[in-house]
């Protein structure tokens, strides 16, 4: 990783969330408090803001100049869905997880109530933001948004990891990372070209990207999970197969696993290369998705 | 209520109904089945349909001739709102009902996980709805929702309801309706008028019309729990005292209720007299939001 990458990255992160604190800020007087402080918390509970990241390099891409403010609000938006997706991941009745990133997490902080209704207030206030300017291209994104983010992407990915009969196959697994991570991820990188001006066709690759940036980000953690350095991770490896999980180390094995990672990103950034050098930071950004220790 | 009206109201119903299956059909193979299921449940439960109504009705009244897709798109969009919300409203963590409409509600029906992810996946495909065509209108309708519907709207109403601290105010009272159950009236008044090419103003005039409506709509309920006739309302009367709700009756009595809600009503009837005749079923449901029995 390059300085001049991690100082980009820096300078994005802080962007965004300054955004995110302006949006908050907006919503003085217009939101019930108790709201608005729950939404901040889970919003401004750190995290690698990897989907804003996506967003912004994939609309360098093409170039975002003048398209500044769009890019902004869809890199705010795909935070906030990816927010209120772990909170309501994190509920009692689907992963009845108590911490997150140091933190407890929404509902054991403000309740199960609020925590559900923190959720439905990030989802739905994110296609305000989206929705929130002149820009034709808003429309074509509320529309990638709702495809990526709901039943046939994300929240149907849910369904299958936690409610649906389990298939032990390597088939079942794609189908759930596919849209579990990868429709976010998909949707980062579309949402980044959209926002841009790119066409149909465009997005469409910049989807493809994505997913297989998903994929083997979800492979290279499995990867993890069995020999990461716990003290490198922040947290015990081996938690996958203590909880009996489906995961592709124990369908294809490690090694296996780690090279389909490795093939997918070659793939990915062949798909890139013919926008270098502009897309320069979602090249590097596809690269780190594998060889990583954390 | 005229012949007309009625036949009116269940054209416009059999019409949004045929769109909610064409809609439902049209996830097969992209949604896994039982998240599928899980929102049809719900969207097919039956109900008045009032808000749809509300779509279509505001749409004539400017002309909706050309833009029936865009009307229709929108109405069915707020059912999948609305619908969300009470799944989620119904949840152990806020509610707590069993059943809705005679029938087990989603989360006795399916679990609460997958009732959960049902509300998120109507939440989030509401959107996909509205965004799903190319009439600029679209955009403007996306933001219209998010605001009604969100932390600024209905989500906010529902914290203020269920989590907040109460305070025995009027005003609080008036606000909590106004978020709860005010806002998705003022949506769908003001949705119907964006969809068939209205402008600001005129949208701005409907939301307050669709505001009066849901104040005076959930006067009305209060009214009708204090002194209904169990056997035409389908449940029992004194619910809301039995269970200290915080209601218009409790605060100024049951006679100023029942003039507060027919004097929004002349309010909201005042508002729509200019596009007389052709809002006439606007200004028939306004007219129906007071004096019934159920």
């Amino acid at each position: 990783m390059t300085d001049n990458f991690q100082s980009w990255m820096d300078g994005t992160r802080q962007r965004v969330e300054g955004a995110l604190r302006s949006m908050l800020d907006s919503y003085r007087g217009q939101v019930p408090e108790l709201l608005a402080e729950s939404m901040a918390y889970s919003l401004l509970a750190g995290g690698k803001r990897l989907r804003p990241l996506l967003v912004v390099a994939a609309a360098e891409a093409f170039g975002a100049s003048g398209r500044e403010r769009v890019v902004t609000d869809a890199a705010v938006a795909i935070e906030m869905i990816h927010t209120y997706s772990l909170i309501h991941d994190d509920l009692p009745a689907m992963d009845n997880d108590d911490f997150r990133r140091g933190m407890p997490t929404s509902h054991r902080k403000f309740g199960e109530a609020a925590a559900i209704l923190a959720g439905d207030g990030l989802l739905t206030e994110a296609f305000a933001v989206v929705s929130g300017g002149d820009e034709p291209s808003r429309l074509r994104l509320c529309a990638l948004f709702a495809r990526h983010a709901g039943a046939r992407g994300m929240v149907g990915g849910q369904v299958d990891d936690t409610v649906s009969e389990r298939e032990d196959t390597e088939a079942f697994l794609d189908q759930v990372n596919r849209r579990k991570t990868g429709d976010l991820l998909a949707l980062s990188c579309a949402a980044g070209a959209c926002a841009a001006g790119a066409n149909d066709e465009v997005i469409g690759s910049m989807q493809r990207i994505g997913w297989l940036m998903g994929h083997a980000f979800q492979q290279w953690d499995d990867v993890l999970d069995v020999e990461g350095d716990p003290a490198l991770m922040g947290k015990a490896a081996g938690n996958d197969a203590q909880q009996h999980k489906l995961t592709y180390p124990r369908l294809i094995g490690v090694e296996a696993t780690r090279q389909s990672a490795r093939n997918k990103i070659q793939e990915a950034r062949a798909l890139i290369a013919p926008w270098l050098p502009a897309a320069a930071h979602l090249d590097a950004l596809a690269g780190a998705m594998i060889d990583r220790k954390h």
